[in-house]
């Protein structure tokens, strides 16, 4: 199985101020700024119609991960296999989340739901 | 604002024999098979239980982009920023659909409404 690497140049990044360790949940709750790169605004055309949008983003702080793990590193629960869970830890560290858009000014936008950390690399935003 | 590019390998690839130019709906109403990289099945466990998974793909044939696109090509329809758009032809040339997971057997899933075409790179499975 010849399977070639990819490079992606992330579009912009996440702004929350909230760092690592920050519980998923408080994450989803709050709002956050995702900055695109200013010369990809054109981009950005028509995408305030739309209520909900999906967010492509790596895990930049993750650093390893196994095949198998448990599920939000409960010890308590079984271990599943990692395309079975959602966590960080995976052989390619990408997240996927639908978020509600609140607002685009400029290259900036405002979202809610978005389970990614300050600085977060965004790799690409789409209609859910 | 500085933005280090990221390098992934896939995890495997798509097979259903449909070429380039295939129509979406055509794939989507069609079965695939998605082959992972042996070494990776450890990964897929627990995975069978899901109905419904999301597949993280790389439009391999994308090899160009505008930032504001007619939809699906057609030029009757306005432009829209291609954030707006699930065009294949975007700055990171990644596809996301969600699709029904038939079976797991081995390294070989069995999908059907996957939107990609014979040899695509698969970068990551999630639960849906």
């Amino acid at each position: 199985m010849a399977l070639d690497s990819l490079t992606f140049t992330p579009i912009g990044y996440v702004e929350n101020g909230f760092p690592f360790g920050t519980p998923g949940e408080v994450l989803k709750a709050s709002e956050a700024r995702i900055v695109i790169d200013p010369e990809l605004v054109p981009g950005l055309d028509q995408l305030e119609r739309e209520d909900r949008i999906l967010v492509i983003f790596y895990f930049h702080l993750s650093r390893d991960y196994e095949l198998r793990q448990h599920p939000r590193g409960d010890t308590t629960r079984p271990l599943r296999g990692v395309f079975a869970l959602r966590s960080p830890r995976r052989p390619n560290s990408i997240g996927v989340t639908e978020v509600e858009l609140l607002e685009i000014r400029g290259n900036v936008l405002r979202v809610k739901g978005l389970d990614a950390v300050d600085q977060t690399p965004v790799l690409d935003l789409k209609p859910a």
